[in-house]
């Protein structure tokens, strides 16, 4: 049984962008700067932002950090990305969600420039992600492709079992495992709320991503000998014997389903810190005006 | 065993439009108009194209048919589809494809205003679709939802496997049937040419939707007993006893398949039709401004 170690491919990841970072200085280049907007005193949004803003500085990327007020208004906040799209030194612009609900998360992502939506989350990027265009692809899915790519999973011909359908993790990981491409051309099922029988299908699954959220669902009866595990969950659940009273729990029960794998994401450890770091590739993408530079020019 | 009778349904669908159209008129709004660009002369595009300029006229729309020479520089054309995007009176703009090769046909699907792309093919509407916004959903896949909508077919939790990840059906159909809505709410399943059992998969299918362009591909032993089957093929085969020497095929066996479904399309008169319906659906959605309008002024 192999362990997908996200932490130490994360830390190749972003070796391999600060080792182009170095490069770039050396060539009097642009430095790659990220746009971080926060609205509100959320804890775990603070976590989240002044993460990104610590991998930033890890590798040399410039950054920004907007904090704006709980009580901020829709205009406000959409003049300030705006302002950010305008500026040519900024590269990447990300919003943290989730917002105040005095404001429409989908006009923010609309307003974000396609060519700065290192998330993904703009419909553009989600688009021609699903036709197989140059785009950027949200961090987690991205991420786990990775991973799969990195550790030389074979994806080929497999039976992929994905469950949950959300925007930014199981509807583009079901459109990615799918396509014509490596990793990739997996015979793809997409589970959720609806689905009567999920283990009838995990059962038949030689790979299975879990992302609903739910600390503990994959349990080791619902898989067969084998499979590819990949956990996207990660509940904060009380732990008092932690200093910060919280454990983090992926969907998958570890201690009865690892047996069972082949390859197999921990939790922490395995997906969410490939997750920070392809943020950081989506912004390397961005300074270099990968995606949408070549689209213009070639073809 | 019920009949999904495209024909039928698409006529009431085209007079529900005329119908429109009348009241529009009698109000003294704007009729709605599409501008279809043709380029060549292949024999099959070119009876599309009559077709959907013929529908046009059939509920009421103004139509603007563009020939252009086979050898249409890339440029010329995308300046000519510019001209359509900037002229007020045309609500909808389709390309025929296939485009000759020296034309990118990214870039002309990209320089077309997602406002106007009543074909549902540019990217921006791509990613709304995903996202459930309101967007431009392509004909086939739009035609498809509405005949299991207008026949009541239960879809909720219903396992629904597809079988064909093209662009412009099997991919989006995998995404339509799987989001939380009605239609939709399916447990779907998108097989292709990796699939390795596609047999294995169609036999614990409730609904099965053919969309790879093998005639014949699904048969009576492939399927349980109770299932729905969407044929969304239409392949010309040769056939000397008709007077244009072809006949058109679905990618389902109709004569071993149909004993066991509870619903059916044939072929032809089942998608096909209803794919010609629903552009002229979102032609008149494109007069109306239903999509993007609503999206800047409410939300």
């Amino acid at each position: 049984m192999t362990i997908l170690d996200g932490k130490k491919t994360s830390e190749q990841i972003k070796q391999e962008i600060a080792d182009e970072v170095t490069k770039i200085k050396s060539e009097g280049g642009k430095i790659p700067h990220l746009a971080a907007v926060l609205v509100g005193k959320d804890g775990a949004s603070q976590t989240y932002v002044n993460s990104k803003v610590k991998d930033c500085e890890q590798v040399g990327f410039g950054s920004t950090l907007v904090q704006l007020d709980e009580n901020t208004g829709e205009q406000e906040l959409l003049d300030s990305v705006q302002e950010i799209n305008d500026n040519p030194d900024i590269d990447g612009i990300i919003v943290q969600l989730p917002l105040p609900d005095q404001i429409s998360v989908q006009k923010v992502t609309e307003i974000i420039r396609p060519e700065k939506d290192v998330d993904g989350f703009h419909p553009v990027n989600v688009g021609r992600m699903v036709k197989g265009l140059p785009a950027y692809i949200a961090a987690t899915p991205f991420g786990i492709m990775q991973l799969l790519e990195r550790y030389q999973v074979e994806t080929s011909g497999k039976n992929c079992v994905i469950i949950g359908r959300s925007d930014i993790v199981g509807t583009p990981m079901s459109i990615l495992m799918a396509r014509k491409a490596n990793p990739g051309n997996c015979t793809v099922t997409l589970c959720h709320s609806r689905t009567k029988d999920i283990k009838a299908h995990t059962l038949e699954a030689d790979i299975v991503i879990a992302a609903l959220g739910r600390p503990g669902f994959l349990t080791g009866e619902m898989v067969k000998d084998g499979v590819v595990v990949i956990d996207v969950g990660i509940t904060r659940v009380p732990d008092s014997t932690r200093k910060r009273g919280y454990a983090l729990k992926g969907d998958v029960d570890f201690d009865s389903v690892s047996p069972k794998c082949s390859h197999i994401t921990p939790v922490p450890g395995g997906v969410g810190p490939m997750t920070r770091a392809a943020l950081l590739w989506n912004t390397l993408q961005a300074a270099k005006n990968s995606f949408y530079h070549s689209v213009a020019t070639t073809e």
